[in-house]
């Protein structure tokens, strides 16, 4: 039996929309084409992620945001093709739903290049198209623990996090497993909550674990620590954004016309919709117009739209993205007032936005009714406890080892100086 | 009868080019997926934009300029799911030509994911490729207007500008409305003047009606006034070349392999052309290798090569871009002289372009002919009338109302502390 | 017969791979497809080089290298068209296997827009796809020449080199020339030694008949000089490996599932590795976390993998990665050894790296052997050959007569104020 697809999501796929047409080699190279070109629109969404979390942070400290950004699809890359990909889609390696493992490293199985290893794309296409989303996870993390984490001990936390944790979660909807399985299958069309929450839990994590960088919160209350390039942010949010089309519409695994529209459709207007809920609630909570905002209103739109990207229609779309952006924005604030400092807001777009958009499955669109809600929150929740659980003992051994936060001169001074002994800006003056 | 791709079109294009290939799913399916794929390189054009208009303003402007650059793609897609594409594509809810419109929002017709829809896309897919294309309408106008207009007037003439006119004039000629209905039918292949026009007089009315930004025509004369980055400025203009071959290569609504290609290298062709014409007439005009220039050189090639990208060979596509980038030039001189202040030379770019390129269909190509340039004449015309009234009325109306100007001081200190109590630099000394 | 690509090609790559299906009017439609986003795609590496030069050299001549990197490609569109194409394909106008000349200009041969054109694209796709490639040959120049050369001869030196040499070398292999009639045909699947490696010997001359740059070689040894923005370089490196997706991918010359999925996945896994390569050797090296070695690491890995993308496994391309990565970090100690000053390490990634992939392929993969080892070697000194003399004749005339390098003052004041009259970031205080 082919777990890699497995029947419920077919058969819900089939059902909902329409059967597809007989398979040939016209369509297969169609499908295939689409689903590589969507790999390469996921792979520049970590130059967006890069310049996003660069823009959000200190130049004193955009080396080393950079340099993490850069080296964690690699990471990706290489991992998902030692043991990722095979942890993720065990076939018949399996154990009780919850875990399995196929091997290590790739290899061509009979007929890789053909519609008989899937209707939809290649065998390597299948492994590139994942291997992108992969890292996605780990870059989501270094958002909310830059300006203070040290690099070592971010590169193993992301080699363990990439390589080991995502794939098992991912296995268990998308490699056929128990939130697969369930009479009413857990639903995440393109990872709100596979890819998204999943970086936002280690996020969190992290971010609690490292403690606040210096200066954040005092005995006065909050102080804001303004990103250093606005210009930076908005470039990786329009990246993220033009990314996404490919994140959500390749994952539709195939070309087809009805469905890889509506995907998109739904993708920008949820994310539109996105950048006026955070406008809205942005100016009512703090009475200016906060590009910031704005801009994380967008990604928690499209984050929220992930994962019913394939069921919704515009006016949902379109209210899932407006929720979405009125989360961010009280996100942050939630967050500063427990004093979890997260630079970028990484966890409120990620997490929350994951979060919301899992559950708006069970609340709109064509698969909303009270079973899948329930569905829904079980598969939030198993992943939390997971993702929770994981990434604190990764951070936790390494605080209590190595020690996972650079000294006080160093944060003060700033990472690139003394991780990478560059600056970012060489020919610039500071204000200070 | 089926208005939205009308009759004089289609024949017009089967007589030039060849007849379509009986249709089939494989067809339709390739058809449908490059014009998704160049909706998002459409999309990519708004980035494309947001940096040009950013990096030809000044520091102390920057946010105020992304924020707009980010807000209008999201007031694009949404007013033109609620009325925009319904204005451009009336279907037969007409009224003589002029006005059409066939409800509000979005309902899938019967059929929408099938050729009997479009034997080009779905109408998803027609939405999307469309509404990417009405919100850089007003994005031309926010960089005329930049550095002195307060936020909300702006952002109120964009829904207006890009929710109701801009979809008006399409209708005119792409809904099937009296400029393709006349005997020569009117020629605007992706929009020279639909759409790079229809922004070049709103930003003309804005930026007169506005004034001259503070100390840029002195008693001593004009004092120009430097961009703050020209690398944003270049991944402008870089970004929007690469869209552009969306924006035109998408506009052929098929993947008609010779024609796709075909307009490929006439808009390579021209934007490289752009750029040699301003070389030359700047450095005839200033004596000096001017990159912004260069820059601009490259849109306006491509803004005339918009109107018959699917017309023109190679020779004629090099002519159209010389030409193009030698107005540019004189246009900001222009411009300088009658002390219309446009701080990213985007009236020159999109206005004096789009009227070259329109015009150019009547004098090159396979439809050259008097009776086409005076179709092209007669559109230009009625366009500009149409435009240059309805945002002088919207422009005229704010500025009697609650003013369109921010005042002195602000504009002194700056549209992101005064607007949005933000830098975009804050981590940076600024020269003054 | 049909030279443009010759008999000994498709047969190894028949027999390498499968046959082609029959060929029918869909799948000639989604081959050209491909192509034509493959074409885009390096497009836009043009603005990778760009943002990768101007990030690795210093503020001062930002315009100047931006103004060098968005002309070369209007340079490339134009002279390709003109004579380029007509050079490097010459169809039967032979003379001996090493220049052929088929006229001047574009002519749309019959049947130019269907398979009995060629099964995998249009004529003007097939164009607009080799005209792309061209201008990087000097893209790749502008980095290593950067901060010190005169403006005007560094543009006749481009035009020469794109639009004679690069093609003349071209035609030796993709042509049907010498090379590509060897017992053992010379491999270079994409152009580690057609393309690259033509950049870097271009690179190498006119580093070396330039000097270094003023103050970089001193007394006390090697003063480096970093460039002024991290981000920009950051920004560049990503685009050029997105881009290096369809430089790759689409030239399979067709969009054949297993061939294009194979590319993509060698050219991501080679790309990681050399991140890794660079990441150790460096850290080796220097001690310290480099991210300009890990940005030109990718690079090298991307060039690498370029001469046999299609020919390697998972593992050999991360082999071949990996090894660039850490030839670049060598390479650039050495060329500062033997004071040749390379502002971007552009000879090291695109000289030694093509010259390391075009090894490759006689070392690993399914071409593997000592004969194609020879023929390696003899296609690398051809090349050279040619490539170091054209370019040392073009550059040793244009210093003997008009001078290639600014003056001292000119030099050490930027060459943006003195060959521009205009700075890259005019609102930002320098350092010093």
């Amino acid at each position: 039996m082919d777990f890699r697809y497995p029947t419920s999501v077919i058969n819900a796929h089939f059902s909902l929309i329409k059967p597809f047409k007989p398979m040939n080699q016209e369509i297969f190279t169609i499908n295939n084409l689409w689903v590589l070109v969507a790999t390469i629109l996921v792979f520049i969404m970590h130059l967006g992620f890069a310049s996003l979390e660069a823009g959000l942070t200190r130049a004193k400290n955009t080396v080393n945001i950079l340099f993490k950004n850069t080296i964690i699809p690699a990471i990706g890359l290489l991992t998902y093709a030692f043991i990722g990909f095979n942890l993720m889609y065990p076939g018949d390696a399996f154990i009780g739903g919850f875990f399995g493992l196929s091997g290590l490293g790739l290899s061509l199985p009979e007929g890789w290049d053909t519609p008989a290893y899937d209707e939809g794309f290649t065998f390597y296409t299948d492994f590139i198209f994942q291997a992108m989303f992969a890292a996605t996870a780990a870059t989501i993390v270094s958002g909310a623990v830059a300006e203070r984490i040290k690099l070592g001990p971010f590169i193993f936390f992301s080699i363990l996090y990439v390589g080991i944790c995502y794939p098992i979660v991912g296995m268990w909807k998308w490699g056929g497993g128990f939130l697969d399985s369930l009479d009413t299958p857990f639903y995440d069309f393109a990872g709100s909550t596979i890819v998204h929450s999943v970086g936002g839990w280690g996020a969190l994590v992290g971010a609690f674990l490292l403690g606040p960088r210096l200066g954040k919160y005092t005995e006065k209350g909050m102080k804001p620590i303004p990103g250093h390039s606005i210009p930076m942010a908005t470039i990786g949010v329009f990246l993220l954004w033009f990314g996404w089309f490919g994140f959500n519409g390749g994952s539709v695994l195939s070309a087809d016309p009805g469905d890889v529209s509506r995907v998109f459709v739904t993708t920008a207007i949820a994310g539109a919709a996105g950048a006026f809920g955070a406008l809205f609630a942005s100016y009512f909570k703090f009475k200016t117009y906060d590009i910031t905002m704005v801009l994380n209103g967008i990604l928690a739109g499209l984050v929220g739209i992930t994962a019913g990207a394939d069921l919704m229609g515009v006016g949902e779309s379109a209210i899932i993205g407006f929720v979405g952006g009125i989360i961010v924005v009280f996100g942050v604030v939630l967050f500063d007032k427990i004093k979890i400092d997260d630079p970028v807001g990484a966890i409120s777009v990620h997490l929350l936005g994951g979060i919301w958009g899992t559950l708006a499955v069970g609340l709109f669109g064509d698969l909303a009714g009270m079973s899948q809600v329930l569905s829904q929150l079980l598969g939030i929740a198993v992943v939390a406890a997971f993702c929770f659980a994981t990434s604190w003992l990764i951070f936790f051994s390494l605080k209590r080892s190595i020690g996972i936060r650079v000294d006080e001169r160093e944060e003060l001074e700033g990472l690139d100086i003394n991780e990478h002994s560059m600056q970012a800006y060489p020919d610039f003056a500071s204000k200070d």
